[in-house]
């Protein structure tokens, strides 16, 4: 999604090009795709598939919405499976009809429902929390506590959290909370960006590293000291990136990391 | 500021017609005014001034701009005292070249500067929490349990907090922090609105209650709970609303106080 003008396949050559070792597939790119080809091609260029994205959304008011995403994430684990993902990233879900703690049960209630399917895969679970700003529409879980919280709850070793800098970055508790989330062995991924200053739009506005305000190496030490050893996914939502040249942003995004991170 | 299009005349003269009772200033309307003037307008139409909006923005990483903010809340205090009004709602401030710690520094050091004139004209000072999204340049102060320490740190009886449904909503801690709040006598603004769903823009895209997601009866509850006994304002900073009849908007959110909150 980082280089959302891509197709697929420019994203493996070019990825795996300029040195880069690992992506997430997001799901849109697979509309229309033999799932078998994308491996195929994700094995050839060397490229690791670290997550898929995304599952979740499983809050509504109606009942039967919240059966169409339970057999949405089922098949989520199928597609994961089938291109060799072991991760696959929940975006949670809210319904602004309810109350947070009501999606919030519906979400853990989505969650235990899929579990079997995701064990039986060999898939896991990453519960990602959300901004604050999100609560409204995308997710219910808003900080770090409440998705270790309801790992911990679950307690099981296939449903982890998922830690972006952009959604957590401003909570006072989040040292605290990263070194729990890897005491629990929960700590299953970690994506990184900048916020800027100002930001302009709600979805699409965020920064390179460096572009903004997160101390970026701060919380990465954090995410290290508590024992993680996977990729620092890069994931940038921005209009204005979007509309530049991607092979160049492509070299300014690896120059952002290995000197802003 | 809720009727932004209006004049103070036009706030005044409306309200007072519609049987509100209790106006909060914003400081630009009173730009170019006499303010004996204004205090005798607010006056012959028997509106109580809850509270001037607005004094804050305290942290920079440049002195000199820290020096100017505590000469601007100075002026601000002045000016409440000349209108009559007994509060001024403190937007804290943030800047995002340092890290939100330093900006919490700045900003206690800066309402305990300011802190002898306040109680010197009889002004009190709300720190208002603001929402996350705001975190990188307009608050450093996030939580309400932020306001609250920062409140009882400082520990005098004319600086508490102001409980905003717009910046708090999604708080899984927000219950016990309100009533902890009243517990210090720490609660002294209560604002009301409610939050889009989708949201689009950053500033000016709050909801009437009733139109969003935001559960305000649950939140007032909390609130009365805590002994609290002042003004319901209803602070809506909308370019949908601003742009209708702003007669036909102030006879909505009558309406609305009255039927959804």
């Amino acid at each position: 999604m980082t280089t959302r003008p891509w197709s697929i396949e420019e994203c493996v050559t070019n990825y795996s090009g300029a040195g880069i070792k690992g992506i997430t597939v997001w799901r849109n790119v697979l509309d229309n795709k033999n799932l078998e080809d994308v491996r195929n091609l994700l094995n050839d260029f060397n490229l690791e598939v670290v997550s898929l994205a995304r599952g979740g959304f499983f809050p509504s008011t109606n009942p039967q919405k919240r059966s169409v995403a339970i057999d949405d994430n089922l098949l989520a684990i199928e597609q994961a499976a089938s291109i060799g993902a072991p991760l696959i990233v929940l975006v949670c879900g809210a319904d602004g009809g309810q109350s947070l703690e009501k999606s919030r049960e519906q979400i853990a209630e989505g969650i235990i429902r899929i579990l079997p399917a995701a064990q039986g895969a060999g898939v896991r679970l990453a519960i990602e929390p959300l901004h604050p700003m999100y609560a409204g529409d995308r997710s219910a879980i808003n900080t770090i506590c409440q998705a270790n919280d309801m790992a911990e709850m679950i307690n099981s070793e296939m449903v982890g959290v998922a830690v972006d800098v952009y959604h957590l970055w401003w909570d006072p508790d989040l040292k605290n909370e990263i070194h729990r989330c890897g005491k629990h062995n929960n700590l299953f991924a970690f994506h990184i960006c900048d916020w800027n200053v100002p930001t302009t739009d709600f979805l699409n506005d965020r920064g390179l590293m460096g572009d903004g305000c997160i101390n970026v190496p701060q919380i990465r030490s954090w995410v290290e000291e508590s024992g993680f050893t996977g990729y620092h996914e890069v994931e940038i939502f921005s209009d204005k990136y979007w509309a530049t040249d991607q092979k160049a942003y492509l070299e300014r995004i690896k120059n952002a990391y290995l000197t802003k991170t």
